[in-house]
């Protein structure tokens, strides 16, 4: 339980490196052990976690907070055993540490295997979705990496609560408590020495939160940051299309969550098929109480579309507003996607191998699909098994970030006595 | 021949990011008869190089530099065959874009792979070696990535001349000629834009040169940087170890090239055989005129040994001088690596296969080594077929950093119009 001695930053990021160099060596064995105690404690805390729940609560009513932001913050029994179901999910994925990525040997029979290790030690800056500290804490241990958790001042007392339920599951199985740990503060400056790096104990920094959060945190890190500021992405319905799919996809793309970061923004229709596709788009988009925003082009269609600005192209609206665009084939699509979007994700609906395989090629964002709903975007749809985020940086880690997103590797080179050449 | 034009540093950054957007797509054939130009033009304005050249020698002189300075500034007509044999080497490797890293179905039959994309642009800081210009220009172009080469000021001309090779290699090949650009002003605040990311439009730095270049690239860096700031490579002599192979390993890992980063600066000796391995270990050392530091325990067996400080453990010599201390068995050595090393490379010298893979496992080093030489860490060595560095960092890129590593990926996701549930 020491994280919740009055320890400094500094001595927080000591602490987690020590606690990496353990973890790294901790057998599978052990760290589903810790996981599937933490999963127990949270499900014998449920009096505990409440109550922890309610103080915050009390705060967020006091200072009229939204409802749907008191809404995330409520903890309910049957959220906790989601938490708990969570890690055990986790604990039950194959350990993506030790697995041989590559093996060859050279002519000189050296003989080379590339091999996952874990990253080290990872902050998790977040809001307040008490959720966010079982899932990240429970993600980092499986993957060998010690947690540094900051999450939101307003969902202080339930972190801490579900923390203690992580720590002693830690403890149980005779791993370092430090292993994760939380930010006892609530400063923003404690904010700003994660972002620097804690004197080079943070490998990354991950943050799980809204726009502004991960502004801040891609402009201010002076370390490696997993990270998606925005997904504003499109579907391009082609000349070729199955029309009924494409209304579909479009439809789910869009109003299956209109606040993931998977959520279709913009549709560009191909001009070829537009006087037949997008009557029926549009229909289908208002009759499921989505605005619809459109070029001219799409505005002589029907009277339910409202004029696009050259704004509507660059924003991740969140809510059920889609912005249409009538483009001239896959190439415009193409230009669109590279001049306003933001290398999340990107779908496009043919029946023609061809232009599919040209836009699959072209595009370059992290996940580009074809045929199916920009909602799939997600590490759990990927076969993953868990995420701790979506990443649209392009190093190391793209896409969704699973367990195997959150190790690095190292070379074990085997010999027999080689020396080189000169 | 765009770079030669005066071009702001934000220019070039925006002319780089174009050419990248054109190098991702262009065909493997035509890269390789870009490469394939580009030896040719080299071979051809032989005259040309060595009259360039001849202005950065007189300068180099006239400053009075030292001999060893002025060697490695020189070309001649072999260096400059060498340089066009390096590219042709490259223009025969495997593409590295377009690689299926992963593919994979999931239960819905969606079908994903993940696929090598080059990063984008490159930007690469060195000295005045003028073949990393045609080195770090020719794999930027394998691997899709455009480059932007800030060499040292000592040898602009000869850089100069060598990159005006290159870009008619491009230009003969259709290629965008901006896809490989040279910063044509030697002041220090071009570096400082390029470490800044020329308003996004550089994705990652290498830099190559000494160790101020590095920690001042790494300090000042806000994109990705793959770099090793030192290599204090250690070898260690395990009880097991078959002696006579210890002997001939440490002395090419000290002795073949002092000045690399693979070179072994400290060697650490089981105590239980140091009275048996040290004194012949010592004497060959000697023999070698390699200068010996050990502690207490190791001038204990000889009187050629200097005395150690702590100041030793943590020095990188790059020079004919070894540091040499005694340890309690493996997991000695392995602390004495945690605390003093550099993540770079260590190599233990043992016939217990136990306690070689114990090494292995609890090195946290980019590469771990049993029975062989340090000097192996190279990207040639390892099968790369050439490398632009080495990197100790752990994201993205560790060890030797060829032409796999200048890519990232993107999924590519198919599908026969799935809905995500809700």
């Amino acid at each position: 339980m020491n994280a919740f001695k009055d320890m400094s930053m500094q001595a927080m990021g000591l602490a987690a490196r020590h606690a990496a160099k353990s973890l790294a060596r901790a057998s599978t064995e052990q760290k589903n052990a810790a996981l599937t105690a933490m999963a127990r404690n949270l499900r014998q805390s449920v009096e505990t976690l409440l109550a922890a729940n309610a103080i915050d609560l009390k705060t967020a009513r006091d200072k009229d907070y939204k409802a749907a932001f008191v809404d995330r913050l409520t903890l309910t029994p049957s959220r906790i055993d989601g938490m708990a179901k969570g890690i055990e999910v986790i604990a039950a994925l194959p350990d993506p540490v030790g697995r041989i990525m590559a093996s060859w040997s050279t002519p000189n029979d050296l003989k080379f295997e590339r091999v996952a290790v874990p990253i080290g030690v990872i902050g998790i800056i977040y809001e307040s979705r008490p959720n966010v500290t079982a899932d990240a804490g429970s993600l980092c241990l499986k993957s060998g990496n010690a947690a540094i958790l900051r999450g939101g001042s307003d969902s202080f007392e339930t972190s801490k609560a579900i923390t203690q339920c992580l720590q002693q599951g830690l403890a149980e199985a005779g791993l370092d408590g430090n292993a994760i740990q939380m930010v006892m503060t609530s400063s923003r400056e404690a904010v700003g020495e994660m972002l620097s790096g804690l004197n080079g104990t943070i490998d990354l920094i991950v943050p799980r939160g809204g726009k502004s959060l991960t502004a801040r945190v891609q402009s201010e890190a002076r370390v490696p940051v997993f990270a998606h500021l925005e997904g504003i992405c499109h579907v391009y319905v082609d000349r070729d299309a199955d029309l009924a799919m494409a209304e579909k996809v479009i439809l789910n793309a869009k109003m299956r969550r209109t606040g993931v970061c998977g959520a279709a923004e913009t549709i560009l229709v191909d001009r070829a098929i537009a006087g037949e596709a997008l009557p029926k788009i549009i229909k289908a988009l208002n009759d499921a109480a989505c605005e619809v925003r459109g070029d001219a082009e799409t505005q002589a269609f029907s009277a339910l579309v409202k004029a696009a600005t050259e704004e509507d192209w660059r924003t991740e609206y969140l809510d059920a507003i889609i912005a249409i665009r009538v483009v001239d084939g896959v190439d415009q699509a193409i230009a669109h996607i590279a001049a306003y979007g933001s290398q999340h994700t990107e779908s496009i609906i043919t029946t023609n191998t061809k232009t599919a395989e040209h836009f699959l090629k072209e595009v370059d964002s992290a996940i580009v699909m074809h045929n199916a709903s920009t909602q799939f975007a997600d590490g759990g749809e990927f076969g993953f098994g868990a995420e701790i985020g979506i990443a649209t940086g392009r190093m190391h880690a793209r896409g969704p970030v699973g367990l195997e997103q959150l190790t690095t590797f190292k070379y074990k080179v085997r010999g027999a006595g080689q020396l080189r050449p000169v």
